[in-house]
C-alpha cells in the first residue's frame, strides 16, 4: 500500500509574512512588484515539489502603504507569468465572488488552466470590508449570509460555463468545412437570482474542466460553502487539538453533502520560523518581532476587533466586553480566532502584536527542521491536516530554508514526494478527479457541486 | 531629419483572418488555445520589428462554431504569457467598458504593463451586441450614446486609479520602518453616474503610467470618443480616399479637443495576401475564397445587416431599402461599411461575402511583395495613415511571408526600422509621451485626458 503523502502548497507574498519583513538587510522593498522575485519562489518550490502555489487578494488598498509593501500584480495575471516559468507546479489564484461576473472570471481561469496544461486552482472568496465594496459602487460591504448566498450561485454559474463546451466539441472537419459541432455546445441561460447569464463560455473546456476549488473561509457560512463546493481549504488553526476539530467537522461536513470526504484537503497555515538550533531560531523569531512598528500594529487590531481608535494599550490586555463573532460582518473567523488566542494564551495587545505579526493568526512555529518536521508530520497524522499551506515569514530566504531543510527530512520520512514524476495536472496532483460535464451526463452533477 | 517611420501591428487571430484559413492543408484547427502557436507569432513579428501585437475580443461566444475556430484565450491572459516569451513588441489587448469594472481592469492593465516592461496597451470598445448583454444579467445591449458615456467615465477613472500611486510613492526607509507615503497615494473618491471608486488602485503606477489607449469605433460617437482619448486608433478602410477622409477628420477633432494631432495615431487594417507575382497572389486568394461555406456568410451577413434569416439571395445584391446608419444599434460603422463596399462595386451577395471573408470589411489587397510595400507607402505618404494593422489572412504562413518578404522592402526605403535598438516602452515606440500624474501635476490633466 502507498504510503499516505503531504500536500505542500506556497503561500507566497512579496518580502515574507511577517509583516516586518521588508525592513531585514536582505529583503528587497520592491519585490510586490518585481516578476523575477515571484519566477524565483515559484522555482525554489518547484525544487520542494510543493503542489501548488498560493496567491491571496482583495480589491483594495489596504490600510496605510507605510507599514509594509503594499499593492501587488494582480494573482491570475501573475500566475499566469509564472506558468511560463514553471513546469509540474499548481497555480491557485484568490479571486472574488463579490466583485466579478462569472462570465469575466470562468473564462480567466479557463484561459490559465489551459496555458498552464491544467496547473490553475481558484481561491473563492466572498471578500470581507467596506474598503472593498466602496470601489465597486457600493456604501457598505453585503451582508456575509447574502455574500456566500451570491458565491454559490455564482460557483454554479461558473461550472456551467466551464461545461458549456463538450470536450470533443471541435470536431476540424477541413473537408467538410465544419469546425465545430454546435450540439456540443450548451449555453447556460442561467436566470438567478444574481446574474443572468445566457450564452456559452468564448473559452473551450479546459485540461482540468474546471479549476481546482479552494476555499479560505472558517466561519459557519464558510464551512457550510466548503462542505459543498471546496476541494481544497486554505485554514487558519492554532493548535492541533482546534485544527482536528476542524478537520473533523469539515469532512463530516462534507460527506452530509453527499461527497466523498476523501475529496476535500485540509491546508492548514504553518508560519515557519527557522534556526539550525532551537536558540538560533528563537533568535530570528525575536529579530522579525523587534523590526514590528507597534503603532500600525494596534491600528490594525483596533481595525479587526471594531474597537474605536486608541482604544488598546499596548501593555494591557484586550477589553473584557468585546461582541461575539455572530454580532461582526467581517471576516468572522479571524476575529473569533484573534480574541481566543489572546484570551488563552493571556497575551498583552503587544505580545498578541507580535504573535499576529508572523502570518496573521496562522500557526508560527520556531525551531530546528527536524522541529517543524515533527510539527508537521504530528499534525498529519493525527487526524489535523492533509497537508500544510507553507507561509514563510521571509522571502525568498525563508522558502528556500524550508526547501532545503525541512523538506530532505520529510522526504526521508517517506511524507513527500522525492521527484514530481510525469506531468499532472493541479487535480491529480491533489489525487482528485476531474468533474464531469454536467450536460453529458445530466443528472450526475459535477462531483464538487453535489 | 529623420524619416517619418511606419508603425506596424500585427492583429493575431487564430488559423488567420480569413473564415476559411483553418481549412487550409497547413493550418492547425486547435490554434485557437495553443500558446505555442502564439509564441510563434509574436516572435514572427518581433522578427518584423513591429511596434505591437494586437487581439480583439467580445465576452461571448459567436455565432455558430460550425462555420470557424471560435473562442480563445482571454486576451490579457494570453498576453501576459506572451510578454515573458518576447522582449520588445507591445501587447494591446481588446476589453469591454460595458461589461468590466474599472476597479478590475484598471489593476489588470497596470500588472501586464509592469511585468512586460511598459509594453501593455488597451483596445477600448464599448461591445455592441444583445448576445454580450445577456451574458451580463441585462436583456438588450445599452444605446450606442449610452455605451459610450459609460466608456468615457471609465476611462476617467481608470485614468484616477493608474495615477492613484505617484512613481515615488515607495520610500522604503527600513531604518526608519516607513515602507510608503501615505500622502503620496490618491484615492479616487469617485462618485459618477456609472461608477463609484472610493479607494486608490492595489497596483503602483506602471512603467507607461498608463497602457497605451487604442480604439477602434468609427462611428460618430467612436470618433469623438477617439479625439478625446485614443492615441491609436485601429480602422476599417476600403479606398485610399475614404482613408485620408477619415484620417484627415481624425487629427483635426484631436486637435479640436485640445490635443496634439501628432499623439493620435492612425493604424488602418490591411490583409495582405501575397504571391511572388500577381498571378501567383490572386490564385492564393481564390484558394482561400474557394474554402469560404456560402451558407455561413449569408447567415452572418444577415445577422450584420439586422435582417430576417433568408432574405439574402447568393446571386443577388443587397436590398435597395436597407435603413441608415443612424437607425442601427449595434455595429454602426461596419454596417455602412459593408452597405457601401456591396453599392459602390456592385457586388452580388456572393462576392461581397468573398470580399468580407479575408477580413470583415478590411482592406484585402493580394499582390507580391513590392505590390504590398507600394500600397502601404502610397497610402502612408498620402496622408491616409500612421502605420498599418496587418491582418494575415492565414496564420502563421501569411505573417511569415510578411515579415520575410514585405518587410525588407519597406526597410530598403527607409520606412520601417532595421531594428528595435534599446528597450522603449509602447509609447516610446509609438512616438507618444507618457501622461504626467493628474494629481501631482494638477490644472495639467494627463495629456490623453485633455
Amino acid at each position: 500500500m502507498t504510503q499516505r503523502r503531504l500536500h505542500l502548497n506556497a503561500f507566497l507574498m512579496n518580502t515574507g509574512h511577517h509583516e516586518a519583513s521588508w525592513r531585514l538587510p536582505q529583503s528587497e522593498p520592491h519585490a510586490h512588484v518585481e516578476l523575477g522575485h515571484y519566477v524565483e519562489l515559484a522555482r525554489i518550490a518547484e525544487r520542494g515539489t510543493f503542489d501548488s502555489l498560493f496567491l491571496a487578494d482583495s480589491p483594495q488598498l489596504w490600510g496605510s502603504v507605510a507599514q509594509r509593501p503594499a499593492g501587488a500584480l494582480e494573482p491570475l495575471t501573475l500566475l499566469t507569468a509564472l506558468a511560463t516559468a514553471t513546469e509540474h507546479i499548481g497555480l491557485i489564484a484568490t479571486a472574488s465572488t463579490s466583485y466579478n461576473s462569472p462570465y469575466n472570471l470562468a473564462r480567466r481561469f479557463a484561459s490559465l488552466d489551459i496555458i498552464s496544461g491544467g496547473r490553475a486552482g481558484w481561491n473563492v472568496v466572498t471578500t470581507a470590508g467596506a474598503e472593498a465594496a466602496r470601489n465597486f459602487g457600493l456604501d457598505a460591504e453585503p451582508a456575509h449570509a447574502e455574500r456566500y448566498a451570491r458565491a454559490a450561485e455564482f460557483l454554479d454559474v461558473a461550472a456551467k460555463l466551464w461545461d458549456s463546451w463538450e470536450d470533443d466539441a471541435v470536431v476540424a472537419d477541413k473537408a467538410a468545412g465544419v469546425w465545430g459541432d454546435d450540439a456540443r455546445i450548451h449555453p447556460p441561460r442561467h436566470r438567478g437570482r444574481y446574474f443572468g447569464v445566457e450564452g456559452a463560455l468564448n473559452v473551450p473546456r479546459s485540461p482540468q474542466g474546471y479549476p481546482l476549488l479552494v476555499q479560505a473561509g472558517s466561519s459557519e457560512d464558510g464551512k457550510a460553502f466548503a462542505a459543498r463546493y471546496a476541494e481544497a481549504v486554505f485554514t487558519a488553526q492554532q493548535t492541533v487539538e482546534d485544527a482536528r476539530a476542524f478537520y473533523t467537522d469539515l469532512k463530516s461536513r462534507t460527506a452530509r453533502a453527499g461527497r466523498d470526504p476523501g475529496h476535500i484537503k485540509v491546508l492548514p497555515g504553518i508560519v515557519p520560523v527557522l534556526g539550525s538550533t532551537e536558540a538560533e531560531a528563537r533568535a530570528n523569531e525575536r529579530i522579525l518581532e523587534d523590526h514590528i512598528v507597534y503603532d500600525h500594529g494596534v491600528a490594525r487590531l483596533e481595525s479587526l476587533l471594531q474597537l474605536a481608535p486608541g482604544t488598546l494599550d499596548l501593555d494591557g490586555r484586550l477589553p473584557a466586553d468585546l461582541p461575539d463573532e455572530s454580532a461582526v460582518e467581517g471576516a468572522k473567523s479571524r476575529y473569533t480566532l484573534v480574541v481566543e488566542l489572546a484570551r488563552r494564551e493571556r497575551l498583552t495587545v503587544r505580545q498578541l502584536i507580535g504573535r499576529l505579526g508572523g502570518g496573521r493568526g496562522h500557526h508560527t512555529f520556531a525551531g530546528t527542521p527536524e522541529q517543524v518536521a515533527d510539527r508537521i508530520e504530528s499534525w498529519f497524522t493525527q487526524g489535523a491536516a492533509d497537508g500544510f499551506t507553507i507561509m514563510p515569514a521571509v522571502l525568498p530566504s525563508g522558502l528556500e530554508a524550508f526547501v532545503e531543510h525541512v523538506v530532505p527530512v520529510l522526504r526521508a520520512r517517506g511524507l513527500l514526494r522525492t521527484e514530481y514524476g510525469p506531468r499532472q495536472t493541479l487535480r491529480e496532483r491533489y489525487g482528485l478527479p476531474r468533474p464531469a460535464n454536467q450536460y453529458v451526463t445530466p443528472g450526475t452533477p459535477a462531483p464538487a457541486l453535489v
